[in-house]
C-alpha cells in the first residue's frame, strides 16, 4: 500500500522501517531533519509537509502526545486537511480518549477514515516488528489498512468499531504497569527493609509468581536503584496516568490505585523526577521508610 | 529421611504424597479424620498423637493459620515438647512473621532445630511436586532438610539464615498477588465501562504485557463475576494482608496499597463475601462505578 | 462608587443587595431575567448588556464557575473589551487558579485592573452582608475597592498582591470542609455500626472538641441521611476539588485526602448522586459497611 | 463519695485533684513516686497498694495504655481482685474497645460494676475540671457515680448502656483530630508553595469555617514547623489510630482516611518521629512537595 507515516521517534523509526521491509510504498516526514536517513536509503520517499506525507492510501501516526497529534492532525495544514476522501488515519500514539473521539469526529466530516491503533512493546519490539497491535474502527476500514498493521506486530487484536475504545485499552495497560511498579516497590521496601537481598528477591518473584518480563525489568531497576538514563521518562508516565484518570472521570470510574499513581508521580517530580525513568516511583515507599 | 507431616489440605496432602514418592520414611498426622487413607495405603505410617508424629529427623508442618500453629507447636504436647535435641521442625505454613521469631527461639531454647520454608503454588503443583520453596533458617539445618525440601518442589530459593525472613517473603508475594487482582479490577471497571468486552481485554493482556498465569486465573474471574467456589477464600487472603501490614508496622514501612486492600477486604467482608474467592475485591472499583 | 454587579445567584443577591445598602450607585446584569426585580425597586439600574454593566469605577462577578466566568470576562462583548482603562474587576465567583492568572494578564494587557476577592459564607451571610472576603491584588487597587468589600462582609483578609493567591486559598477552604464531610462520614460509619446514636454523637461532637458549625451543619445531614434539597450541589463540590487538585498538580503537591475525595465524589455521581448536596459523599463510608 | 484514684499523670492529677476539691473522701495511688504530694497535702489518702485505693464505693483509672489498664485491672493483685461486690470501677483511659469489653466482663464476674468514662479535653482543662466526659455503662451504675463525673467535667454525656460504646466514641474523637491535622497539612502544602504566609492563612481559616481550639491550635503549630515538646506524643497518636482501625475492623468498617493516618505515623516514626508532637504528620505533606 501506498503509506505516509509521522512521527520518526524511537517507536516510530522502527514501525516505519517495518513497513518498508514488508514491501510497503512508504513516505516518511519528521519534523525532527536526520531521523530518516536511513529509511530513505532503503527506498523511503521523504515529505517536506503533512500535504504531501497524506498523498496515499493511508497515513500513520506515532507521536508522543495529544498536543502533537492535535496539531498533526487538526491543526492548519494538517492531516485532516490533507488526506484524500476515503484514506485512512491510524494513529498509533497514546492520546487522550477525548482527543481519540474528536479526531473520530473530524475525519468523518471530512469524509475520511479514522483507525485507532495503539501498539504494546518497547523500542526493541518496534524494530522487531513484534509489537502487540490494538485496533478499533470500523470494520472495513481494519480490514483495509490490516497488511499495514500486520507489518508493524506480531499480532492485530481487534477491541471494537470505536476506534476510542482502542485508547482507553492501551491507557488501562500502562495504569496496570505503574501498578506493577507502585506494588513493586511497595513489596520491596517490606522485604528490604527485613533484610532480604532485593537481586534474589526479584530473582524468586519472576522464577514463580511472575514470570512476565516487566516484573523483571522493573524489579531490576527498583532493585538497583537505577532510573537513569530514561527508558520510558518519568513526565510521560505521570501524563498516562493523567490521561486514564481523565477517561476515568468521564465515565464516573474511582481508581483509588491510579489516584495512588497520580500522588507519587508528583512527589517525584517535587523531588528531582523529571529525567528519570517512571519506575523511580518505586523508590518512593523506601525512601519513606528512612531506607 | 524419617519426617512426620502435620496439616493435610488442600496443599499438606500433595506435599506429604511427594515426600513419599521420594521414598521418605513419612509419618502422618490430622486432626480431621480420613484424609491420610491414601497416603497410609501407599506406605505412610500413621500417628495418633503429636508426640508420635515427631519421633522422626524432621518434622513438617502446613497449617491455615497462627493460631492452628501456634497450637501445634508451642502447646502442651506439642512440637516444641516432643521432637528430638537437633531434630527440625520445616513450617510451611504462611504464618505471621512474629509468631515465626517465636518459633525460632522455643526451638533453639528446646535444642532443635527450626527452619521456615513457605510455598509458593497452588494445589495442582503441590501435588504435581512443583512448588518453588522459600526457605530461611540455619545454613546447616537448611542443608540437611534438603532433600525434603526437593521433593516438594520444583526449586529451592534459600533467603536468609533468618527463618522468619521466608515468612516476610511469603506475606508480600501474596501482598503482590493481591494488589494484582485490585490493579485488574480498576482497569476492568474502566474499560467494561468504556463497553470493552471484559474477556477479550484480558485475552490481550494475558497474550501481551502479563503472559503471568495469575493474571489469566484472576482476570478470568474477575471478567466472569464468578468468585464460588472459592480457590482461596477471602478470609484467608484478609488475614495475609492483615499479617503484611502488621510486619509493615514493627518495620515501620508504610504501603499504602496494603492500606487499600485492607479496606477492601473490610468492605468485601461487610457485604458477604465470607464464602467467597478472595478475587472478590476485584469486582468492588465495578461495582462502586455502578456497573 | 459607582459600580456593576454581575450574577445574581443566591449569592450575588445579597451581594449586591448590600451594595445598595451601604450607598453605591449599583447597576446589576443577569443572564435569567427576574432576578433583579427588587433590587431595581431599591435603586439599582438594569443594565441590557455587559458593556452597560462596566460603564462603572468597578464590576464584581460571582457566577458559577470558570466557563461563565470566562465567558462574561473574556468573550467576545465581555469584561476586558468594556472596562475603562483603570477601572477594576473583582472577580468574587470561585474560579480556578489558572483561569485567575488568565483574567491577571488579559486585564492588564487592557490597561485595567483585577482582584481576586471570593467569599467564605452560605447565601444567608452574603444576605446578611457577613461574608468573610480573602482579597488578593495590587495594593491600590485593594484599597480603591475596599468600601465594595466592606460592604458585602463582616471582614477582608488581605492574602497577597497576585489575585489567584486568593483562588487557591478560597480552593483549599472548600477542600477542607470536603475533608470534614469524608472524616466525619468515615467516624459516624464506625461508631453508628457499634450501636451509637448518630445525633447524639453528632451533639457531644460539637459541644467538645469541634464546636464550629460546619460540622453542626454536615454532622445533622449525615445522621439524617437527608441530602435533598441541595445546599450546595454534589456537582459543585466535585468542581471544587477539581480545581484544588489541578491547582495542587501545577504545584507538584500531593494530596491524598483530596484524591480520596475525588474518588468520592465519582462513586456518588455513579450512583445518582447529581442532585445531591455534597455532603451526601459522607454516606458512602457507611454503605460501604453494609449500613 | 469514698473514691480511690489510679494514675496521676498530666491528666489524672487534675481530675484527682477535683475530686477532693468537691469535697469526696479520695484515696490515691501512683505507680511513680511524688505524684501525690500536693494531693495528700490537701487531705487524699496515700494507698500503698491497689488493694488499699480499691477500699471504698469506686475506683477512678486513669492510664496511658491497654498494657497499663490491664496489668491494673485484671493481674494479680489487681483490681478485679480487690473492689468490693458492687463498687464501681470508672475507666477514664483512652484504651481499646476489645479491653473495655474484657473488663465489663471480668468485672460483672466478680459482682462489681464497670463504666467506662473517657474524657475529653486536655491538662488544662481536667485541671479546670473542665472536661467533657463521655460515659457508658448500666444506668443505676451511672447514676451511683454521676457525683464524680461532675467533678471533673463540665458536662457528662450518656452514651450507652454497653461501656465499650465510650471508648469507641473516644478513639472516633482522636481519629477526627488527627483527620483535621492531615488536612490542614495538606491544605498547607499546597497554599505554601503557592506563596501563602501561612500564619494568615491559619487565621483566617479559626475566624472564618473553622472556629474551633484544634484548628488554631493544630495550624499554629504546623504553621510553626514546631512539634517539640510534644504537648501529645506521636506514639500515643499512632496508638489511638492502631485502636481505631482495630475496632474498625472487627465491625467490618472501611476508614480510607484512617488508614492514610497510619501510613503517615509510620512515615514519620521511620523518620526520626519518637520525640515529636502527633502534629508532625502535618508537615509530611508539605515534605513530599519539596518544602
Amino acid at each position: 500500500m501506498k503509506v505516509g507515516f509521522i512521527g520518526l521517534g524511537q517507536m516510530g523509526h522502527g514501525m516505519a522501517s517495518n513497513l518498508l521491509q514488508a514491501g510497503h510504498d512508504v513516505t516518511v516526514y519528521n519534523r525532527s531533519p536526520g531521523k530518516d536517513d536511513d529509511l530513505v536509503a532503503r527506498g523511503a520517499h521523504k515529505a517536506a509537509s503533512i500535504a504531501e506525507v497524506c498523498s496515499g492510501d493511508a497515513v500513520m501516526t506515532m507521536l508522543a502526545e495529544d498536543k502533537a497529534a492535535e496539531h498533526v492532525a487538526l491543526g492548519a495544514g494538517g492531516i485532516v486537511a490533507n488526506l484524500a476522501k476515503s484514506a485512512i488515519h491510524i494513529s498509533s500514539s497514546t492520546i487522550s480518549v477525548a482527543l481519540s473521539e474528536r479526531l473520530t469526529a473530524a475525519h468523518a466530516k471530512a469524509g475520511q477514515r479514522f483507525v485507532s491503533a495503539p501498539v504494546f512493546g518497547r523500542p526493541d519490539a518496534a524494530a522487531a516488528g513484534k509489537l502487540f497491535v490494538a485496533a478499533a474502527g470500523a470494520e472495513a476500514a481494519l480490514q483495509d489498512c490490516a497488511p499495514l498493521l500486520e507489518a508493524i506486530g506480531q499480532r492485530t487484536i481487534v477491541l471494537s468499531s470505536t476506534p476510542s475504545a482502542a485508547n482507553l485499552v492501551k491507557l488501562s495497560g500502562n495504569f496496570l504497569i505503574a501498578s506493577v511498579i507502585e506494588s513493586l516497590g511497595e513489596a520491596m521496601a517490606l522485604v528490604g527493609k527485613g533484610g532480604i537481598d532485593l537481586h534474589a528477591y526479584v530473582d524468586l518473584l519472576t522464577s514463580t509468581l511472575f514470570p512476565a518480563p516487566i516484573y523483571k525489568t522493573y524489579g531490576g531497576l527498583i532493585a538497583a536503584g537505577k532510573f537513569e538514563p530514561a527508558g520510558f521518562a518519568a513526565p510521560l508516565g505521570q501524563k498516562d496516568i493523567r490521561l486514564t484518570l481523565a477517561a476515568a472521570e468521564n465515565l464516573n470510574v474511582a481508581m483509588p490505585v491510579a489516584s495512588l499513581l497520580r500522588d507519587r508521580f508528583l512527589t517525584l517530580m517535587a523531588n528531582g523526577g523529571e529525567t528519570l525513568d517512571w519506575s523511580a516511583i518505586g523508590r518512593l515507599a523506601a525512601k519513606d521508610s528512612g531506607q
